[in-house]
């Protein structure tokens, strides 16, 4: 009865009554269902949940389920596998064809077109009738969920222009492929990075797009669904990286994958405090008469910190979209122009509110005022331009958030404070 | 010839040509080019820029856009122009259908499927015959880009079912829709939010979803294309909030746009480092005996920093996925056990650094240990539970992230260090 009850589920919804059962239960709801089921399921899953459960399961089990899942996603489950087991499932698996798309996605980098295509398409040949293709591409629809497009290759594979089904079906049945198909059309190559092939798609609105190898060849096509996925997981990431996670966490992980992911970026945070320990002792000096100075660092730190961040996440994701344009030096300008605005308009609060209501003396009112603009105004600078200088180098320039913007901006925040202060008042 | 130029590039290239051009080259190019390839372009264009643009052209010329745009583009158009302006656009729609779809999708919320919704879609009713249901079919299909799925409704234009092109084809001419309709759908209500239709679709792999009102009448349709922009947009404003940035800007923005996005945050942690002067100020009994603890302060205050950002990042994809599991009781065990852990590996390395290495005297080293795992511990409570608590009250619990989390977690860490010291050292 169990079973009945599940027929009627969709996959996304057993993968969530699986996650939510133990190691057990999950396994034998996988071996009881069929596999047409389970195999999309298994899919949804969260990565540690799959490789608990596909633990428990032979070789030829898994081969099975792979055998009723399209090739992108079998090829993601079977890269998670140890080497060992790999060859033992592709062994497994009956259907010929199935076992070769596999290992040929194997190849590919999993966040370049390659890695996210599936084998999964209908083409016909430039040279075929009319009559002829349709049989063929009936054949072809089998495999494919959704049909999207129907490409056109020539006879050495080279993707050459996509078909619309109403041509076909009003088209003479004479008539040769070539005739009517439509030679324009956007496709990306194997080598294709994710996001730009995202990019792409969500540009052009495009639910499908095909992908050719090195020679021009069709080789497979990267669908909407798996991009929708793709988007929202690089997203995750990039929150994630900016608030120091540097490794895919959620909520429910277990406290040592957290710690693990955690931990990194903190022992990195209490080295630059380290730093900025000992950037402070060097001022020790001023402790006798401007004791006060030492209790405006946090709010030196904390102004740097932010104005940092801000910068750098504008700039991160002009990088990311490819949406800057103008010249370094235009953008230096108007950095400057703009944090000597924001720097001032926030001096003068500190100022006048420091004098009138807290009844600073003047100079140390300007100390704290002049150190603060400046402070603003490299904060946003570092911000800004390590990100680009990053990327210029082929770092990803994402690295240049949250934690490391913060550190850094903490230690030259309290450097310029006490430089500035020094200057004017003398200890 | 500029002309023929153009006739050839996709509209998405278009606007970005429009975005690089000054003010009366882009209208100029808006006024020559036909509506049908400007209207998308218009579309794609930032808003500002846009809006720039409209105020060039006439109502009519803004009418005559809007009439070659699908009605959840045109909607949204319409709704960036000032009341006066959108009646007298609405009025030289020439297509009475069409301005009275954009009239009704005016109504929805921008961020719910009422506002995500277009109304082409194709719809027949469940007692059709085959053969009828071909014929009207054929019609609707004109006004709409990509088809996806057939909507079955009955004679009251409830929401029944959905059809299969395949089936339709093979069905016998005198059957009735009724007959051979698939009546299981997915669909979203008027009011779902913007973000439950993006999980909803994700989810189920879907590439288009219907849309009912309160009394189950189907009104629109939701695509993935739109899903996929709305999924961007949210997740670069997740990260421009957690930035501190509280407008939606872009890194080519105007400087006094950025500084309106950038300085309600800077203010808010301005004040906040008054507090934070306040606490040391009150704290200067300190300075004579034991200097070095001020020089602690931008260490402890980083710790608790990047540990509650790290804390709100976490809890807050967990929010936003609906993803959380089991009680708030044992969400505040984990927190805590995971903070000691990685307090203490933190406080070890501390202190063992700064006895060995820095000379601190053994009180001194402990007094800053068991600071920084005091700090850690309720910064990750804080981090965690102030965005699990504006959740419960109905409030965005985004805000709880980056600036809000660093300046509250800088006055908490300063005082709880402070107050450690001094029952430690005694001062
Ligand atoms: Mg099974
Ligand atoms: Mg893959
Ligand atoms: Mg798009
Ligand atoms: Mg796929
Ligand atoms: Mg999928
Ligand atoms: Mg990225
Ligand atoms: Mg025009
Ligand atoms: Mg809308
Ligand atoms: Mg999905
Ligand atoms: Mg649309
Ligand atoms: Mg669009
Ligand atoms: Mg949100
Ligand atoms: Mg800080």
């Amino acid at each position: 009865e169990l079973l009945q009850l599940l027929e009627e589920v969709h996959h996304a919804d057993i993968a969530e009554i699986i996650s939510d059962l133990d190691l057990d239960e999950a396994t034998y709801i996988i071996k009881l269902l069929d596999s047409t089921q389970t195999s999309e399921a298994l899919m949804e899953l969260e990565e540690d949940v799959r490789e608990r459960i596909l633990d428990n399961l032979s070789a030829k089990e898994i081969a099975e389920e792979l055998e009723n899942m399209d090739t992108d996603d079998a090829a993601d489950i079977i890269a998670e596998l140890s080497e060992e087991r790999k060859q033992e499932v592709i062994g497994e698996i009956i259907d010929e064809e199935h076992a070769e798309h596999i290992v040929e996605l194997l190849r590919y980098d999993e966040n370049s077109a390659g890695g996210l295509m599936a084998k999964e398409l209908v083409k016909v040949n430039e040279n075929w009738s009319v009559t002829g293709c349709m049989t063929e591409m009936r054949a072809q629809a089998e495999n494919v969920t959704r049909v999207h497009s129907i490409y056109v290759v020539d006879d050495k594979g080279k993707l050459k222009g996509r078909l619309s089904l109403k041509d076909l079906l009003t088209a003479p049945s004479k008539a040769n492929i070539s005739d009517i198909y439509i030679p324009k059309v956007d496709y990306v190559n194997v080598h294709t990075k994710g996001d730009e092939v995202a990019r792409i798609m969500q540009k052009y609105d495009l639910e499908a797009i095909p992908v050719v190898d090195e020679m021009g060849r069709l080789v497979g096509r990267v669908t909407i669904d798996d991009i929708v996925d793709f988007i929202k997981d690089e997203a995750e990431k990039d929150y994630q990286m900016a608030a120091g996670i540097s490794e895919d966490v959620e909520a429910d992980d277990s406290i040592l994958r957290l710690t693990r992911a955690r931990l990194p970026w903190l022992i990195l945070a209490l080295l630059g405090g380290f730093v900025s320990v000992t950037v402070l002792g060097t001022f020790d000096a001023a402790m006798q008469e401007h004791a006060a100075l030492f209790f405006f660092v946090p709010l030196i730190a904390a102004m740097a910190g932010n104005v940092g961040v801000q910068s750098s996440a504008i700039i991160l994701q002009g990088l990311a979209n490819q949406s800057l344009s103008g010249s370094l030096w235009n953008r230096l300008v108007k950095e400057i122009l703009l944090s000597l605005l924001n720097g001032a308009a926030l001096a003068l609060l500190l100022i006048v509110g420091g004098i009138f209501l807290l009844g600073f003396d003047f100079w140390f009112g300007m100390t704290v005022g002049i150190s603060l603009i400046s402070v603003i105004v490299i904060a946003s600078l570092i911000g800004t331009f390590v990100p680009i200088i990053l990327d210029k180098f082929g770092i990803d320039p994402a690295m240049a958030t949250g934690p490391f913007i913060t550190t850094s901006n903490d230690i030259f925040g309290i450097l310029i404070y006490f430089t500035i202060a020094k200057v004017i008042l003398g200890f």
